[in-house]
């Protein structure tokens, strides 16, 4: 078994919350989020750090087109974005919504709002295939 | 006199230390970095938050180029990214090497060591030429 949860995220052996998919990328809700929707995007293949992906300006457009599908949806302010990376060593970029406070951002395990996170995952998934798929 | 301090440095009227420009973008020294090095990433454009450049994979092309060009440059271990934006209303990317410890990041006034600016501009823009513009 790969011993990287994010590896085994990418090929499925571990279930996620996926909210965005393609060849490449996989966009998935955060098990112990620090604010409501929080997701972490990744490559499917293993890098260590974000920088390390061949295609990192492509990544972020995609994440880009992730971002301004989940705002209103999620009715968030706007949206942070932060690279750890110590927790887990498989390069992820943390899209974090805010609501209006600020949240400060910890490379810790959040609050864990783990409710309805069927009916979220849908309502993301399908926000980002009107503004990705069209 | 524009109101906004990241107009200022991008038009001139303010200075700062500069280690990449170009016709769209600008790499600053962040004058009160939270690590040796730190850097502030911006369009010269103003834009409220990073997701609305139009081009923001674009960006992120130029952000991998420049944090390769510095983590060997800086002798860094890995660097972190974030996006924050509550202090400065004008999109920007913070670019924080990493020297082992794994500094929390904080969106305030971090430490100030502003000793050897000048030098570290210097060094740091001549790697990011060679990384660049090749």
């Amino acid at each position: 078994m790969d011993p990287c949860i994010f590896c085994r995220i990418a090929d499925k052996s571990t279930p996620a919350d996926v909210v965005y998919e393609d060849q490449h990328y996989l966009a998935f809700l955060d098990k112990y989020p620090q604010s409501p929707g929080q997701l972490q995007f990744i490559p499917k293949k293993h890098y260590r750090w974000i920088y390390e992906v061949p295609q990192m300006g492509e990544m972020f457009t995609i994440a880009q087109k992730i971002i301004r599908a989940i705002i209103p949806v999620l009715g968030a302010s706007h949206v942070t974005l932060a690279t750890f990376g110590q927790q887990v060593g498989h390069a992820h970029l943390w899209i974090v919504p805010q609501y209006g406070g600020g949240i400060r951002l910890k490379e810790k395990l959040g609050q864990g709002q783990r409710s309805d996170r069927r009916e979220l995952t849908t309502k993301i998934r399908e926000a980002i295939e009107k503004e990705v798929f069209v």
